[in-house]
């Protein structure tokens, strides 16, 4: 850790500085110049993070060297890690594709939707039952009913199902029905949920926040490894930016980037990264193009009349078609569909 | 509702659209163009959210005439609300000063921070129980214990206090201590979280989600407004950027924006807003400058050593000062301190 | 174009605005409604752009029907512009690389750039004399002599070149020795230089600014296309977000949404789109999948020692690899090398 | 300057460094980690800053101890600067305010803006002749008319002009009828001109760019301040974000930022800062609680029927308004109007 002093610091300043940086097991190293005095912390300068340095009056900036994650850390595991859901693997090699309704709205349309993405190659069935919607008068979901209906849908074609959880409050009955839980954009940072999360023994799929950095995701998926759930897959899927054309602006930076620092797998989800129907193929095969693990991506049986975000979801046809695709591009990537 | 058509939709596509805007109550209204058509709906164009016109294969864009709120409208109650927590009033005429460390660290801790920001002229107390925070190796709140510490700090001195709640799970045991509950911005968007505080009975802070618009924060309102909670205060407290000097940009664009759109007051928090101690006072006097109903301002008693926050903390001798300067620059825009 | 009043906007208000929109040839439509009575102006509402309507007191809100742009839209050229460079073709059909420096440093250092990006199979040199540089103390270019050493380079291994005009000062200069004139993000809304290139008769490569909106980018090619330049090529190359671990935030969005609104070619510069070396390939490549009709990368025979952005330059032996890539992939998206 | 090392750099580098920091004259430090090797370079870094040494490939970051201007910061003048500019200062103790209409539209137009801002107490009037308008059919300025209305307005009533400058080629022209030339947010980043107006010998108004942080925005005064030009005044005018509902975002941290890290005056456009007219008093008042230097504001003799941005206009009874309140809130903050 590399802490800047302020211009007026004292050497009684730096001194305690030095001092307390000893008292923690760090090694201390003083490094006055002209305009400003540097101050280094030499070893595992996570054990400075609680004590908020930069509180300090005569500290003007806190640099830190590490990642402030460590469980999350690509040379945890440099191989990266594969995450493994009812049979069905995210990681290396693989190239997995999760499909379904933005929300399960009845019997028939989470199986004839099931059916569908199956018979087109799908590997994993997704649908919500608790909605988070910006306006209280748009369909909330069917709760619990919705999470019956996808886990029956999902048996019924043999993919495993995965379903969002927005409190700990339905964690319990979300979790007697899914494969695997994700965590959306919108809870990313609700670090309560992400503790019982941590320990609930199901594999997650952690969503980005919409104005989350890499690093605050990466430190959301620390929560749940510290826990000790290591099923833990990420997911892109767009951040709020100025441009308002697209519902998001989709960030495949992120794919590489978040690969090389961490071992989690890393899919990308195009629905919501751009919120229109026709960019969606473009998008998800971009995403198999830069490396991504696998895609999530909307598919309703009937897109012009879905009861949530159809617009921006597929119809079975044109997922089929983009199937094909993806197993072209990521093929080119040395990934087999999962 | 303007609906605007694809420019290759076809007359029976924006006949289907017709009928079905007839179907439900509103006048429907036919504008071919030159290059595209255009269909109105006349009325009460809420009723048509929810069936996501935007998603139909045939629709460019649907553009809402008006707001989709409603409870949360200024034209509910043009002279403004005003919400009162333990007799301190939140509305017009007023400026309103909640002040206190951003977590409880020990009873000795937030007595003193009590007993000084009492002294110095603040209305209300506030202080982090549970603590929503990026690091799983941050300090994360003295939970229950601290929930009981700041209740009676408050008590001691006479001040209602406010704290966070993260979850449903500790909705009960907040309330049990609260004044006033606060949802982060972090949880600005946990709905499941909101309609089960539209039914608390407590008032409730509702800070601005770092990602969210106006509309969504005043959609945020109207979920708590929508269960029968009346008692709701806004908090601007700074959105994220690209500007990353600052730990957020203040946006006190939002005090005039929403207290024209809405009856619900709205304070703000500069030290959030700024995440710099000395940028804290200056916004602080420009919020009351830019009309606010009042400020939420974070004080420690010793902001070097505090375990959260500090380097965005005031100390009480400059707290003081600043409640000095906002009584007067409060007082030109027609306010007294509450 | 639809005209929202504002709920206190009297009947005489309303018709004076009817009146107005008819006197532009336009016919008026009159939707009084519950809340709000609602304007409609039917026919080519560009021609009431220039009044501003949204600036009458009695105006809340004027929403647009139609794109603000007429030459740059798709529906010009349903099947897509091709712009030809010195032999080049940009547009339908082929993916295009534009490979080289970001600055001339040297006649050595172009002339292996040109040598080993030709080999490797690029089909166009870039490499900059004019820099835009953050800080005056950094490397600004060599101007002149750089402009005349890029020139040369490209003759001498046949690529034709591409070099940025900051300035209509620097205009005539730079015409003289480019094949391509790049309009660089930070004067994407230099209205007074884009005026002069559009009579300039020379391409352009139009690069969208840090925060331009993909409208703002298609307004600032109206510009150009108004003078009588038909030769534009538009060119993604990440904004500015609130993620600053990547330098841009790559937006691939673009390209299909652009493509869809835009007979335009669009190319992606991943190179300042992530301004990371190892991201480089990875977005490069998720451009061709998502269907760009080329990329522009920065290649320097020793990027480790070059003057200007050497974090985000390949090494020639990296480039070639790409090509290879690029090749397979766009390939997939019926497009072959140009 | 700290240089951290990637993981897998070897000792060899590491001293090829060390020996580099050396070679310019700076005293080079060697911190090896268990993770991460750390290197220092004691001294005036920015003579390192042209190296680039994040190009080099075993370098992972490379963080700056010391700001990267010199001329534009703080230290070099503690006090702060004031800037003259036909007489009105701006300035510590003073609080200057520029008014006039977004564009020169005709001689009856800028006199009675002229004579009725004046009358209202405005120390300087604004008005541009080259506008930069995002769409080519908008009005484009009445150019060299437009100045020679706009300085014979300005002499009439007693008030020093600013217009904006777009390109060195209007340069000598502009000069001939300002008292201060302005640089756009457009043109922020438009280097070439800067130095231009470095030695142009007037004193310049720089409005941050839409996307510049400060860091950016002072490293851009530092272009004027390195070719000797030490008039500069800075401008916030707000920056791009996600919320649309306001035009910008004005970021009022900016003023106490910068008059920290920097000793130019600062004043706000919160006309542009907000884009509608009933948010321009609330933000200028609060510019003037936040301590700045001073308020630019657009005023037009008859907003609703302004050829630009009239949404944004105050009228003439609205600014006399404005400028009694400002007086009372500058005052608060020991300012006097200039």
């Amino acid at each position: 850790m590399i802490i800047i002093l302020r211009s007026d610091a004292t050497k009684e300043q730096a001194d305690s500085l030095l001092a307390l940086i000893a008292e923690h097991g760090l090694k201390p190293l003083y490094m006055p110049g002209s305009e400003r005095t540097v101050i280094g912390a030499l070893g595992d300068e996570r054990v400075l993070v609680p004590l908020e340095l930069e509180a300090l009056p005569f500290v003007e900036r806190v640099l830190p060297v590490l990642s402030p994650y460590k469980l999350a850390s690509r040379e945890k595991r440099p191989g990266g890690s594969t995450v493994t859901v009812g049979g069905v693997p995210f990681g290396p090699g693989t190239f997995t594709i999760v499909a379904g309704p933005c929300a399960v709205e009845s019997e028939a349309q989470i199986g004839e939707a099931a059916r569908r993405v199956k018979a087109a190659g799908a590997h994993m069935l997704r649908g919500g039952a608790f909605k988070p919607r910006t306006s209280p008068y748009s369909f909330q979901g069917l709760e619990e009913e919705g999470l019956r209906l996808l886990a029956a849908a999902g048996r019924e074609v043999g993919l495993p199902v995965v379903t969002e959880v927005m409190d700990i409050y339905d964690l319990e009955l979300v979790a007697r029905h899914a494969d695997m839980l994700q965590v959306g954009a919108r809870n990313m940072q609700d670090y309560r949920l992400l503790k019982e999360l941590g320990k609930a023994g199901l594999p997650v799929l952690l969503k980005r926040g919409m104005s989350a950095t890499y690093e605050e995701l990466l430190l959301s998926a620390e929560y749940l490894l510290k826990e000790g759930n290591k099923q833990v897959v990420l997911c892109e899927r767009g951040i709020k930016t100025f441009e308002h054309a697209t519902r998001n602006t989709l960030d495949l930076n992120a794919v590489p980037y978040l690969q090389r620092q961490s071992h989690l797998p890393v899919i990308v989800d195009p629905s919501h990264g751009s919120g229109l129907r026709e960019l969606v193929a473009p998008m998800a095969k971009a995403a198999a193009a830069a490396g991504a693990d696998g895609v999530m991506v909307e598919v309703h049986p009937d897109p012009g009349h879905a009861l949530s975000d159809g617009a921006q979801a597929l119809g079975p046809d044109q997922f089929a078609e983009l199937v094909g695709s993806l197993r072209d591009h990521a093929a080119l990537e040395g990934r087999r569909l999962a």
